[in-house]
Parts: structure tokens; sequence; C-alpha cells
């Protein structure tokens, strides 16, 4: 047994593919963001625009966000100490609790330390509590729901990406008797387009099953108070458990699930994942509090990031880059050749000082790798002129395909 | 299928065995930790002395931890914005990763959101990345292993807790040819005692097996420069793969592991608990930046730590209370019934002000529920034995076995 051959071996892969990971070593200018610095293979950090963050609000550097998190470090200090059963259950955390279950209107909500764990420990542990139950998972979910399906040990059955008519054969085909649970997201991430909740809920009822909505690009993003598209659609009482991220709109960091007290107890006495690890630091708490409460009474940003992600695409659109149908705030442009994306965007880097990753296998299918833009509001229209220029320029030296303006 | 009620049986159990858990709701005073402040039940916040924190040294409030804290969110704010790949990669996790590198005389080191992360995603990814291979467990090993190992898929050996000869007659079972990795924890939080890493190291260099060691409660604690056990007992650069924790002796939150750039490497490529999340706050890593550094060349806080341990410990087995065997900074009292554990938290908070936490299945096996006492270099001798003539008198009032002065 040679343990350093194997592991050589799983680093070649990823080169030979090309799809092996270079990360980016930048700093964020708070109040100029997206304006940020770039470490490593320059002399000193250099200026550069980021594109590419999912703090879509520029909440990170929001006033009342950054004041609320000085104030929790002086008065309580930098972590909570334990977990949240054993010393680090604080003020903040019971209240933000409250104010995320209010925006949900949901009975409860439930801190975990990301939205990658809330996906994963609530998933395999409601379909652990639920015996016989079966997971219908569109083809498209994210990572962490699917490590929460896979770590369940459950029956799971996947749908073609937001395909009703699939969805209702297989809950057709399956015992009326045993529990069933519809797991989906409201904003697909990679490619912008939205499930058909209302619709989704309609099986739901027919098949007595339960839903389960990741709103994790939708919370703060959608809805007059930032409930996401649940509350856009009106559909929050109608799905069982909605789950989000404090990491992306939200500013900070950190996940939740917001649903029927009873679910919630459920779930905060069983799983692990929520049990036995160190509850999010107060200081992070108490700025996603400030973030939230800004975001439910506050239209403005979602607003200003809107009309940039729009705008961004008409620009793309007419310049015949190969931007991709979107219906929502990303702007994903498509390559579908890792080695490409990657030249793409080492280019706008280096000579245009634009950062904007490429996204490759295992985000996304083989043969779809793209680059993924996220105008903010603070992106000006300059930089967005100056953007697409600089593609098309790339575009052109690359001999890479272009449209006829849309 | 009636949700509703397996929900609500699934409570009922909790219930019926005594343990439901209640969160205690705090706020610690920063300065003056263990002192906090406790919500719920009572007319405003009431003062309280904290005996169960794992923030160990009080690292959650020094003045370098808090300084560079404040000084990251002015600089770069609240979140990192994205994954470490696509936006979240800041200068601070760089530099981070390569002092905790350093800090255990590693090539590379990695981090995660959380303590559970790091060992989740690593122990499942490796287990996938080497084909048939075989995990020999400790079986006191923290559920995040537990979780990690079984979502490997792989097959498990669970040894008999610090039995080397286990150990051995389950690695000389196995075939010669096939992976092994033997997992374990330098110090056992619950019972305090410690791993004999040393003799590990050699059925593992017999066996051709490679060794993970989770240091969660020993990083910053143990060795000359806070490396933990492997540090203290010189035996770093034979273990294949150290983990540990930012959120408890470090202060603040998160948790990394260290090992050969190559195995880092192919967990930063592989694991999905890394790769698909939101990447720890700069804030956050900017305060264990400066708590790492100054545990690196300070000793005081360990030393003063370790003195109120060994104090606590005599004053208690002085008075007669039942004291479990702990070569280490923690201080179990053994209860061994749920509800009389939980009774006495409750009396001790109510009555006294001092807040510790019962600790119950599945934390602990039934039949073994505790207090669990962790006195930190703040605590004093008043603190002490106050605490010591609260619990005799509530062990006389209910009636409890007490021992003759060891
Ligand atoms: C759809 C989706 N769900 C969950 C997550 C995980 O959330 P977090 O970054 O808070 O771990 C992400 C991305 O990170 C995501 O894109
Ligand atoms: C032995 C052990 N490993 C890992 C963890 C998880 O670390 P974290 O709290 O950083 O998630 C804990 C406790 O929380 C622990 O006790």
């Amino acid at each position: 047994m040679n343990y350093d051959e194997i592991f050589d071996k799983a680093i070649d892969r990823l080169h030979a593919e090309g799809r092996y990971r270079v990360f980016i070593d930048i700093l964020r200018n708070k109040g100029k963001f997206p304006n940020a610095r770039c470490f490593a293979g320059h002399n000193g950090p250099k200026p550069i625009t980021v594109w590419c963050s999912n703090d879509y609000l520029c909440m990170g550097q929001h006033p009342k966000v950054i004041a609320a998190m000085e104030e929790a470090l002086h008065d309580v200090g930098a972590g909570s100490g334990g977990t949240r059963n054993i010393g680090g259950n604080t003020h903040y955390h019971v209240e933000l609790e409250s104010e995320l279950a209010s925006l949900h209107g949901k009975g409860a909500a439930l801190l975990f330390t990301s939205g990658y764990v809330s996906n994963e420990a609530t998933l395999a542990t409601l379909a652990k509590i639920l015996p016989g139950c079966i997971i219908y998972s569109d083809e498209l979910n994210h990572a962490s729901m699917i490590a929460g399906i896979r770590n369940s040990g459950c029956e799971k059955r996947v749908w073609r990406h937001n395909d009703l008519a699939h969805l209702e054969e297989l809950l057709a085909n399956d015992d009326p008797a045993l529990p069933k649970l519809i797991a989906f997201e409201s904003v697909y991430s990679m490619d912008g387009d939205i499930a058909p909740i209302a619709a989704i809920c309609d099986l739901a009822d027919k098949y007595n099953a339960i839903t389960y909505c990741d709103e994790v690009h939708a919370v703060g993003m959608y809805g007059e108070h930032g409930g996401g598209i649940t509350e856009r659609d009106e559909v929050a009482d109608r799905v069982t458990i909605i789950e989000g991220t404090l990491g992306k709109a939200f500013g900070v960091m950190g996940g939740y699930i917001a649903a029927d007290q009873k679910i919630v107890d459920v779930i905060r006495s069983y799983a692990p994942g929520f049990i036995f690890t160190t509850s999010l630091s107060p200081v992070l708490v108490a700025g996603v509090l400030a973030s939230v409460k800004h975001l439910k009474q506050s239209g403005e940003e979602r607003a200003a990031q809107q009309a940039n992600a729009a705008r961004l695409k008409e620009l793309f659109a007419e310049a015949g880059l190969p931007v991709m149908q979107s219906v929502t705030h990303i702007v994903p442009l498509m390559v579908g050749d890792p080695v490409k994306a990657k030249k793409i965007s080492d280019t706008l880097l280096a000579e245009y000082g634009a950062y904007v990753q490429p996204i490759n296998f295992p985000t996304v299918p083989r043969g779809t790798e793209r680059l993924r833009f996220t105008p903010g509001p603070q992106h000006d229209e300059e930089m967005m002129q100056d953007l697409t220029n600089a593609l098309v320029e790339i575009w052109g030296r690359m001999e890479l395909k272009v449209a006829q303006a849309a």
C-alpha cells in the first residue's frame, strides 16, 4: 500500500482535466467593495474589481452590520465558547432565530454554522426520524443537500430539473403510505432559474409529502422583506421547511432553517451537525441580526442589484457574448470548456484587474463550464462597460464564438 | 402518514428519558469572563459565573484577539462573500493556514468552518480516495469523527477505548494490502484522559496504517507552543493528520487539519464539506491568527489554567464529591442519572448563580451522566470554594452519595 502514490494520482487527475483549483488571494476594501486587493504573483497587493461575490447586496460592508459586530465584540467577546447546549447559547442566537422565524412566517428557526451544515444536518436527520422516508431531489440540487440525502441512508428519487411531470410520475409510483420529502432550491445559482414552488406544493398536497426549499440564493434578495422567492410568490406557508444562508445576501456567515416549532425542535434535539459543534460566534450573529432587520424594511439594495444585473445581461447580449438565460440576479456566460474558462478568467484578472472565477465540474456538469457574474448594487455603469469590452477583446483574441446581438 | 405524530413521538421520547434539552440563554461579559448574564426566567439578566465554557484560556476576550478582529472588520468587512474557490479566499486565510502548519510542524494546513466539519469532511473524503480503506476508530471518538467515518461508507472497526492490544488485534486480522486509517483523539473531553499516541503510531508503522488525531481539546493547551499533546509528547511528525478547532482554547470559531502538503491538497480538492460552503469570515480568521500567535509564545494562560483545574479537583476530592479521574484540565463529577444531573445543574444556576451544563446521552453513554467543569485561568480561589460549598449543600439536600476525602 503506497499512500503517496494514490494521493498523487488523485491530484494528477485534476491537472489532466484542467480543473485543478488555485485560490485567488484577496482582501476586500470595506466601504469601497467591489474594489479589493489581490495578492500573490504581484509585487504587493494589486487593485481589482470583484465580479463573483455572493455578498450580493454588499451587506458585508453595511455600516449597521459593522457597528453591530463591533458592539458585540466589545460586549461579549470573540466566540461563544461552547455548543448551543453547553454554554454557547447566547441571547443573540435566541433573538436571531426569532427574527428569522418571523421573516418566513414560521413558528421557529434554528441556526447552524453554515448553509451547508443546515442542509446536510436537517435532511439527514429528518429522513432518519421518518421511517421508510423517500426523498425526491431535483437533479440540480446543491452538493450540501445531496450530502444530507446520501447520509440519511434513505431511498432517493432524482427528478429532472424543474420537471413537474417527472416529479409526479415518481411520486405516483411509490407506496402512498410511506413518508415523502420533496427537496429543491428556489433560485438555482449556477443557471439563475427559479423553481415552480406553488406547483411543487400542489403535488406535495396531492401525494401527502412534506417540502424542503433551499432559499440560499434568494433570502434577502426577493420578496418585500427579503423573505425569498417563497415570500415573493406567497407560498412560504405551504413549504414545510425553508432553508437559508447568512453568508450571501446577508453578508456574514452561517445558515438556518425555518419551520413549525415542532420540526425545529426535532432537528434541534437530534441532528449531530447541530448538536456537537461550537455555536456561531456571537459577533457574527449580531451582524446578521442587523442585516436581516435592515433588509426587512429596505428594498433599495434589492432594486439596485436587480437593475445592475439586468443592465449587465443587456450589455453582454448586445456584445454578442453567450450570456445564458437567467430570470434572476445571476449573469452566467457559457464557455463549455474548463481550460478555456480558466484562461479567460486568468486574463481578466492579470490584464484587466477584473476577478471572476471560472465555474468547473463538480460545481456544474462537465461541458457546461462557465463564468458567473454577480453584479451588485455598487457596480457602476463604467465598470460594466469596461468589463464587457474586456470580454469582447478576450473572446476575439481566443477566437471564441460570438452571437448576433440578441 | 401522519407527520406530526412522528415528530411528537420523537420529542416525547426525550422528555420521558429526562434528556430534553433547554438551552440556557446567556451573554458573556467581555473582560470579566467567567462572569456572564443569564436571561429568561428572571426579571432582566442575572449575573452568573460560567463553569462549562470551552473557551478554556479566555482567549475570546484577549485584547490582542479583539483588536485583530476589530481591525479586520474595518478593513475588509463582515464576511468573505464566497467559497474558498469563488471569491472567499482572503489573505487572512492564507496566513492562518501557514501559521497552523508551522504550529504542528506540518507542510500545510486547511481551514474549515468548524472542527465538526473538518472531521466529517476529512475522514469521509480520505476513505473514499483510498480504495478499500478500513478505519479503526476508538470507541469514544467524537460524533463528528463518527459522522465522517459513517459517511465515507468504508469498513469500520471500533477498538475499545485506548486499548492498544485490541487495536493491534483488529489491525492484524485485516488484509495487509488494504489501506488503513487509525482515528483517535488526544484528549477525550468528557473523561479527561489522554491517548497513548506514540504507541498508536508504533502500531501504525507496523501495520502500514496512516493516523488521524483529533486534538480539539488540546490545541493551544498543551505543548510549549500550544501545539497540543502531539507537541508535548514529541510525536507530531509521526501523526499523519492532526485536526483541531479554533473555537475552544483559541477562543473564536472554525476548524482545521494540518498534514503533508499532498494530503491537504487532496482534501482541499475533493471534500464537498470544504468546497461547497462560504469560507470562514475574515473577522474570525484575523482573531484566530492573533490567538494562535499569542499562545505560541505565551505559556502563562496554560499554566494558570492547569493550576486551577488541579485546585478544583483537590477541593472536590476533599469535600467527598465524586470527581472522576482526569489527567487533564477537565474536571468531571459523576452523577449517573440524567434527571438528577439536570436537577443539580438547575439548582446551581437558580440558587447559586453558577452555570454548569449537565452532560447527558448521546454526548456520554447512558448511566454515566455527569457535570463537567472547566475552570479557566480567571476563576479565582473564592469562586472555586463557593462552588464546592454549593455542591456539597446540594449533594446533601438531594441525599446523593459522598465519598471519604481522597
Ligand atoms: C444552493 C446552495 N445551498 C447551500 C449552500 C451552502 O451555504 P453556505 O455557504 O452558507 O454553507 C450554497 C453555497 O455555498 C448553495 O449555493
Ligand atoms: C473531540 C471533538 N472534536 C470535534 C469537535 C467539534 O469542534 P467544533 O466545535 O469546532 O465544531 C468537538 C466539540 O465541539 C469535540 O469535542
